[in-house]
């Protein structure tokens, strides 16, 4: 048996260590291990640090740290046919049965019984990484696993909910996106693909509005304290039909159901702050709010599509696996400039 | 001109008067006169006198009240094909404008000039009303106006919610109704006409649940402070697929979202408190909250359908239109059993 | 290793032979064993000994047919954790991947590597079958696998095309079924189940409208020659919104486009003949023909609920597994009332 | 009363004849006249010449021909509201009625009692044209009516079905468009704009293709007689989700339904031949047959957005309205590019 480099999370409150641990092997049929090739560093992986997952996770002290992954296939359980050993891949987070309700409709990351690696068992801050067949999407010769890891949770969930937005749109509609950071960009991309309507952007910074007008918005509006009005202005008064709220806190909840119109929906991507809404003005103007979790297995499929034809991109700054706690720091310092990304 | 009775509000929390007006006349080539053959008395009637419409709504007093009503085509405008004297119908609430976006795609609920009588011009509690072709709904020979006249509005919003809700519901699924009272009564039997899910109804009272379990109600919970792990176990402890809540105060809200499962729905018709609601517990499982208006012109359509082969019924006491006030108080004391109905 | 009695083809154009082989065993980590409580006897199975199937299924000759099973899981591989020994099954007739874009979009009847128990490998005519854990579903304690196993192909299309049918419909449309035989006898249980529409049912035996009445038809129309004029008449001269055709030959297909009304889907459930329709009618009608084969696990799951609160039931003639020429004679000879189930 | 030029049939196989009539009037409430500014020359022109349409139609002769028509609102009726004299106006092709069970569902092409100015009423081939206020969209400054004439109705077929057809295309889904003609071409640039699909062209005629390619086409295959085994390769051998099928006619039905994937949709739009299909093939595949007649009302709105903002481009050849006969002999003898469009 090999050995490999591993960062693990050691206690809460403390830094990482890089240790060296056993490389996983396939023991189960539907086993896959895979190579990393790229796994991006989020602010989740902060917050665990922090502490804040402990419990809800459940998770045993050390374990490896890491969910959004990358790579090739190394090795693969008995009963695996869908990718073979070099395979190109990117890991969807969730490992999930395949058996209950949820995974026979389409809609696994609501399956019973999923595991997270990274998050509630070993994840990807490591050179391999074992998950399920069910989980790997084989991605494009085009791609390299290094740039599109950090599509694999952030860029994930912001697929999934501007194509659950984008469902109603019409070239009518107008679609207001709060928060032009990692996920609102990616999300504007996707609708930018996916539907006709006119896409307006909501966020504090110009230069995050300036780089939302290059990628597919057609309005940007900062975020000044006058943000609800110029929407409504620039929606005739009558507010959109979408809200796509990737911020959740400081106040863009009540703002963004502020922005819609009668009959719209408005979709919660970020969190952080309560929905505080009357009963009476959610019947009185029939609108949906809408929560959106991580995508599908399908989603991500779809997704790398658009990647593979350069239709969502994403600015990466990598880090050799060695460098963790550079990245670390640097995310937390606010000094990554899109996604920061380990290279083992 | 021929002169008629009507009842009209001529100040906020003072009485209702009987006063003599002129019988409406079609004046635009749409308008529809139709001789009232039932008006529902309804608890909005008791808020406008109490003056909560008062700003809203913008009506100049003295006008006539009542916006639920059924009778017969008295006299129609120039233009109108659709019904002919004599003809009996069910008056949709809403005049609606049939050119603006939201009519023309039969969501004219929506409408963005609409009028309603009763609540902003005059309404029902009279021997004529003047409505639109757009609004009246002729009715099968089987139904009488004064029996369907309370389905007009309360009837319409059960059905337009119960409708909405059926549309995901399989034979798998469990729809939570919340309130078996006016609403909640007709929404358990559209739910039981529309959609094979399992039923389970939560009242405070148990002879309302007795009720509900006569009409298609498969499981019926006493609201005493256990109601939500009741209808988690009833599920399998995991919630149900839909919760529609007809109630909306006294804490249905909290309750609702407790007893809904991972991407679940939860309808909004009743109303009073404020959804208060953290966006992690939205997006990480990740449900749906849906605003429920009154139905369209084409669900109540569908309501008389059902009504007219009797899987929708309703128990009304009926009052002379000179009994107004007899009406009025009983609903106010909670003497009613089903909907009060001026009959002229 | 125990041995067992399987009912195999031993050539094409000849009789079905009761012969013994080994009990299957789970060789594959998802492999289910179960043991038959009921083999239906399909029309199907008669053109498998014709040699309709034979160049289709590419299977090896002899192998034990019967496609239509229930009973009890008698052995598991070793990851399967959906069912346990004892555990009372339907069997879903396909064996499908789990991991293509169809089996991971809960769309497993497309699945791009399935297999066919009975038809294309071997079936349930015998005392065990070997299937696989994505195809068994738990069954209600009321039901026995000699009763349901029929519903398990049969059932389960009639199921598909209905539940896809009952989609668009409401209160106010009506709904053709044509052919009340043993397809169109589950689908009329199940319109009935899960949509308000009117049930129009036409068929050439005037027994199985009354029957067809009985179980939830709202009007039966004898298939006499002026049954496509009997059908204008009862919508109102305009034609039905929804035809399914469980018949598809004898001149079926275009009656049953004649009966659609404008923007009507017609289904096509029943095959023999061919559809030969004019573009020009296609378009300036707008309709919608539309494909229907067996129904996936979902369906499958959704159906067992409604047969396990009767909603859904089924008239059978058992025979013991031995007496299988029997049961053949009399399907071909069409002495069988309901379904033939084989019990060993 | 002032008098205008139109063109009229005079008689079937005659030519179209020059003539003076009354400039029409608002004559019910809501009637809108439109000065002209471009009336499409479109085929089905050409088969009303030669007595097609003569019967369907039931039209008396003499009459005004031209069914594709824009240009200013020059007077209304009483009751209009939703435009006003001076207005730039897109005129739907079909006068409505906005009260039967079609019009209310936002489905006006299927209204119950329309008229169809051009075909059985006074056309657009004039100065003035009389419609109804349903039937008038306000256009963008940007747009010129001599411009977008031709999308009131070929225009406006091609986007009706290229919408149907995107609800279900994600980026992995193949679009095949067989056609790249006239109505092609607009499919081609609206599939471009609402679906992030692949979108494979065919057409006999390279050119065709070339331009297909520069709108928006991924791929475009010459339609040489290997096509349909070049769509399959294309799709690695399983055939496209979707195909469009603007022709029709020639073997492009049966071709069309070889080119599709199980489960595929097939959308017929052009028309001439007779599609002629086994129902073992519709059920073994479950494949769609799907009708498309021209669009709606709010239909026709969004492509006047699409077209304001240039994402859909029409080539026309414009002609004086006296010069009626050389458009008409133009289009006959092929030498029109793009759309003949008559300006008065």
């Amino acid at each position: 048996m090999t050995r490999m480099r591993a960062v693990q999370v050691v206690g809460y409150h403390q830094n990482l260590e890089l240790t060296e641990v056993d490389v996983p092997e396939p023991t189960g049929p539907f086993d896959v291990v895979v190579k990393i090739g790229g796994a991006g560093v989020c602010r989740t992986d902060l917050h665990i640090l922090e502490g804040q997952w402990a419990q809800k996770s459940g998770v045993t002290l050390p374990y490896t740290i890491g969910h959004e992954n990358a790579g090739w296939v190394h090795a693969v359980g008995s009963a695996v046919t869908n990718v073979a050993e070099g395979d190109k891949v990117i890991v969807h987070p969730l490992i999930t049965c395949g058996l209950c309700r949820a995974c026979r409709s389409g809609d696994d990351v609501h399956c019973e019984v999923s595991a997270f690696p990274g998050i509630d068992t070993h994840g990807g801050y490591a050179e391999y990484l074992r998950t399920s067949a069910r989980s790997v999407v084989r991605i494009d010769d085009r791609l390299e696993p290094s740039d599109v890891a950090a599509l694999a949770d952030a860029g994930l969930t912001a697929y999934h909910a501007a194509a659950k937005a984008a469902r109603r749109l019409t070239a009518r509609d107008r679609c207001v996106v709060i928060g032009a950071g990692g996920l609102g960009h990616i999300g504007i991309q996707v609708l930018k693909a996916l539907t006709p309507a006119e896409l307006i952007v909501v966020d504090r910074n110009p230069d995050a509005l300036k780089l939302a007008l290059d990628i597919g918005a057609d309005h940007g509006i900062v975020a000044d304290g006058a943000h609800v009005e110029e929407v409504l202005a620039a929606t005739g008064g009558s507010g959109a039909e979408v809200v796509v709220d990737f911020v959740g806190e400081g106040g863009a909840t009540s703002e963004g159901l502020r922005m819609l119109r009668e009959a719209g929906d408005y979709h919660v991507v970020g969190y952080g702050e309560n929905i505080d809404v009357p009963t009476i003005d959610v019947i009185s103007s029939e609108i949906n709010i809408i929560g959106n979790l991580v995508g599908s297995y399908n989603d991500l499929c779809e997704l790398m599509v658009l990647a593979a034809r350069g239709a969502v991109t994403l600015h990466t700054a990598k880090y050799a696996l060695d460098d963790f706690q550079t990245a670390i720091d640097d995310l937390d310092a606010g000094r990554v400039r899109g996604r920061a990304i380990l290279v083992p």
